[in-house]
């Protein structure tokens, strides 16, 4: 029987097509993966050719002598600019906002072929560090309203550079679905005086069936209405609605949760094209009690259609507990993409 | 400079990324359409293979004597199921309605190779007629809470089968996306006494640089906040909240406009893939004053990516006024795919 679940933070419904199920390592895209070179001489982001990328807004290690690890950049093409004060205008119905907003490439690797699902756990923190850093910096600045993190892999994800980075878009409003969630969020916590995303933590935890891992700091689940199949969401155990409320040992441990996630996909899966997203309170709302930070990894192995476009709602094709079952099982040091199950 | 606008109706911003952006024509994804044969014997919705599908709900002309034009049937494969009671359950954080809905299936025609933007007009409005009815006849069923019509045409747009079909999905609840929009236009209404989307359709038609095309009955633009480029949307000019309210003539006049958008997409575009939808008020909401149901058509010629997952704001590459002009331009009758402007 086909069910209809909500989500308790959003109120959005998923239809769970169990009448289409389908088992997890169904789920897996056999295709050809093309070989990846480490060095592309035409690749801006590839070590030689800084020159080709606007000037480093960052660099780790920080010496420029020393060859780096993760660079900083603003995107070449980036859909908003810094060099504007947002001014609103109000014509009738006609709402602007001129396009000021920061747009940062973060060039994770000088390796054109490494990906972050193999990369040492050491390394993904460095990473992470980065993010926190230019989130933080980008936070201070008053014209920021918003900032979210996030990365695309392959091209069903959206890529169109196929050298390993993330990006960091920071806007001067914060976008209606943020403010919407954090109504609800502000209201269940005048309901009950709890953040209901610990409450949903604790219920889970106590559940099992949709943990994929816990951590000291952080666990790692599928959503009982999980919009989409290893739609995989991680949050911190400890209270913090802002990215940037994370403490050094807790980017430590993330960095690990991440990148055993992110292998687990890559060995369960085939290596899926996915992104992935942090979600965090916006800058005006750091602080509160009724918000929850989280980073979301959504493998992009269907198509959103027609319904979905028409109503809001999405369909999911494989039970969340399912998929929970299946990434607990792969394992994350597997050698070669091996598909579990197979 | 980009711009941010932001949707008048749904408050969602969306990135006008003039620093991207892209003439119309540079839109154009110029691909092998393979060619397709006006019948496949191993096609489900072929003529002679009717008993491949369940039992026909509507067939159209209703004799089963005469080739038929339409079917309906329920889909093989569907999300929700008609044969229980909508129930729903609260466990905490954990709530559920079980899978109750219907999940037709609209044949479009018998020839496997035809295509809406060229059929005859007269031929549409028969396809528009039966959505009316199944979309009427749904709407009497107390446990149906909202329907979705839709369409996806090509892989792209998420379409599983070739054969010419949309379909219709009736739910059991009403999506929080849809919920959370009548809210504001309720609250509009309850300000300034007017509906909103009637405001913006007056705007629009006074100010005329978003406008595609303009009938008796309806008039169709890309939105001032678009989300995507040629993104476009049809509304009746009366005030009509749900799709249940058209008329015989109106119907006639839809088609007509229907027909010659999707013509203009397939000239000037090259066949792009797309999905349309029709939003229409919920069953509960028949009749308010407030909401205004409309068909939005979703050229598919972008990928979400993280930003847009990560964010709720979509970004756009072509401004909405010169989309406009493009498809303005575009002859719909023109034979073969002639690019315009190539």
């Amino acid at each position: 029987m086909p069910e209809l679940r909500q989500n308790f933070a959003t109120k959005e419904w998923v239809v769970i097509a169990t009448e289409r199920a389908r088992r997890p390592e169904q789920m897996v895209q056999h295709r050809e993966r093309k070989v990846i070179a480490p060095f592309v001489s035409s690749c801006p982001f590839c070590p030689g050719n800084e020159g080709l990328t606007p000037p480093e807004l960052l660099r780790v290690p920080a010496s420029p002598d020393a060859p780096w690890h993760v660079r900083v950049v603003p995107n070449k093409f980036a859909a908003l600019s810094r060099d504007v004060q947002p001014t609103r205008t109000v014509h009738r119905s006609r709402r602007t906002v001129n396009g000021f907003g920061a747009h940062d490439v973060i060039i994770e690797t000088p390796d054109h072929s490494q990906i972050l699902a193999l990369m040492p756990d050491s390394y993904v923190a460095e990473i992470l560090r980065v993010y926190k850093t230019r989130y933080d910096e980008l936070s201070l600045d008053p014209r920021v309203a918003h900032i979210t993190i996030f990365k695309n892999h392959g091209p069903d994800a959206g890529t169109s550079l196929e050298h390993p980075h993330s990006q960091l878009v920071a806007t001067p409003v914060i976008s209606h679905q943020v403010r919407e969630r954090f109504q609800h969020a502000m209201r269940h916590y005048d309901d009950y005086g709890e953040c209901m995303f610990c409450q949903m933590i604790e219920e889970e935890l106590q559940d099992e069936s949709r943990i994929v891992m816990v951590s000291e700091h952080f666990v790692a689940m599928e959503l009982y209405a999980s919009p989409a199949p290893f739609c995989t969401h991680i949050y911190p155990r400890r209270h913090m609605a802002s990215f940037g409320d994370v403490g050094a040992a807790e980017i430590n441990d993330l960095s690990r949760v991440l990148r055993t996630l992110l292998a687990k996909l890559y060995h369960g899966l085939a290596d899926p094209d996915f992104n992935f997203t942090i979600r965090s309170a916006p800058a005006e709302n750091v602080g509160v009690k009724y918000f929850h930070w989280y980073l979301s990894i959504i493998p992009r192995l269907t198509r959103v259609a027609g319904f979905e476009l028409g109503s809001g709602m999405f369909i999911n094709t494989v039970l969340p507990e399912a998929a929970a079952e299946f990434l607990r099982k792969v394992d994350a040091e597997a050698a070669g993409t091996a598909v579990a199950g197979s």
